[in-house]
């Protein structure tokens, strides 16, 4: 099944072209979901409501995807956590770069020494929403990725278990700011995490470890890679990030980019592909304007 | 007001050294609050609200604080963030440990270049929950801290108006494994962001930019400085945060820690003490349990 959140907060199952309003569960689901946790309501839900909600799509009208605005699909996500680091190509160009003399911090390339960093949840958005290119003056990089989204409450999940623990997927940004600042700041920039266009649950994702992943800016090929090449795969990635702390439903897991990051300005247009049931991520950057959020 | 989290997810207002419930007003706010909001809803509704809590709070009956259970006076924050080298001497005990060889990363010690950094939000914890120690074999330390509680949302926010963009106080434990991982995973451990006991509006702070600040481990000080040591000060620190990001209702903000970092273990009692409004963050560490959130 795949979700898109749309237009003004609904939720819809999407069906080759079109999406199907599903709304009306969505508020349900709310309605029951405790407020002080930290599980998403509809990623938590979805073991349970997940045959009705695929009921009702096939009851309501649809209309096309392309006249709808998405959003990010996941609503409130506890965390917002991403892999450094994670392919050896990636690691070599920035280790080009600081050969160069670039300053692009000093953190260690090994992941397990790196660490999972976290992004914050207020910088997610659909692919509808554009993002606003903060500091146009530094370098602003684009950075393709697959990501997992969290189905299960979990902590210290073992290697051999930690598929279980896996809602589904997205194709995901980790907009990226250049310089001194840690991390979790410059990447946490309104409009840097980009998510979407939909999410499709594990089930119709053969294998999330062997997927191609591309990046174009305005046509131009720019990240061409598989997640095979992936340093920790997706079960070592949720095995060490839950060796820290508990994952719940709705977190949202960037898996690390490849090789290829490079800059963008207001006006390009960024395109994300993988496995065709992911669909397209297209999202246009713009300037952002002083004061807006 | 102080306004106590405490039990089952209950509300209530501290009066002297009762709390008095006011579950049903927040049950009610909720209900108005749009789920797919950043914003956390008693602090957003804080403007709208808070005379009907205080009205509500005197016809209900009170009970000794020290009979409840007290958790983060935050239910859902949007973000958990945090000011990493804002005090001095500090700064200048971090130096002296990498001076003696120890691993302590390689971030500047200049704010400005070191950014704010993140914390996850499902580190939070109130102060009867403890903190589960996860790493016994590692450096994990006490960072005492006043906590800034956002509470209207705003970006690029001019320093001469910051102040209005505070909902009010807590005391908070900025808890940090020592290692080579990134900040924003080895401070995210569960139980490593505490914030309490309770949560006090801003007019009952008289001065936050010239407040002792306290901590001691099992009676012994380690910690005591005065707020007006801090390098950005809070009006500074909200125009540097909201330079990179919009902050809403119900954002934590740790303004950074003094001197006197050091170790604690399971079995020790943390206390921090400030203005007495704030009242007592006592705190004690255990051994985390494998697999036990």
């Amino acid at each position: 099944m795949k979700l898109a959140r749309f237009d003004n907060d609904r939720l819809g199952v999407v069906i080759g072209t079109n999406v199907h309003d599903i709304t009306d569960i969505q508020t349900e689901i709310r309605k029951a979901h405790p407020y002080a946790t930290y599980a998403d309501a509809v990623i938590s839900a979805l073991p349970t409501w997940r045959g009705r909600m695929e009921d009702a799509a096939k009851k309501a009208p649809g209309k096309p995807i392309s006249s709808v605005k998405l959003l990010s699909p996941i609503a409130r996500p506890p965390k917002n956590i991403a892999a450094p680091t994670n392919y050896a190509a990636h690691i070599a160009e920035m280790a080009k770069r600081r050969e160069d003399g670039m300053n692009i911090g000093n953190h260690s390339p090994k992941i397990k020494e790196a660490g999972i960093f976290l992004k914050s949840n207020t910088s997610i958005v659909g692919v509808s929403e554009g993002i606003p290119i903060r500091f146009p003056e530094r370098r602003n990089e684009h950075e393709a990725e697959l990501v997992v989204i969290i189905g299960k409450q979990g902590t210290d999940i073992p290697i051999g278990k930690a598929m279980d623990y896996i809602a589904g997927y997205c194709l995901g940004l980790d907009m990226t700011t250049r310089g001194p600042e840690d991390r979790s700041f410059r990447k946490s920039i309104d409009g840097y995490s980009v998510l979407g266009p939909w999410f499709v649950t594990a089930d119709e994702i053969k294998d999330p470890g062997h997927m191609p992943l591309k990046l174009d800016v305005n046509g131009e090929v720019r990240q061409d890679t598989n997640t095979s090449q992936l340093i920790y795969d997706i079960p070592k990635l949720i095995e060490f990030a839950s060796s820290f702390y508990t994952l719940y439903p709705g977190d949202v897991y960037y898996t690390g980019t490849p090789e290829g990051v490079a800059p963008v300005k207001p006006g390009d247009t960024i395109r994300v592909v993988a496995d065709p049931a992911l669909g397209e991520l297209v999202i246009k950057c713009r300037a952002h304007e002083i004061g807006k959020t």
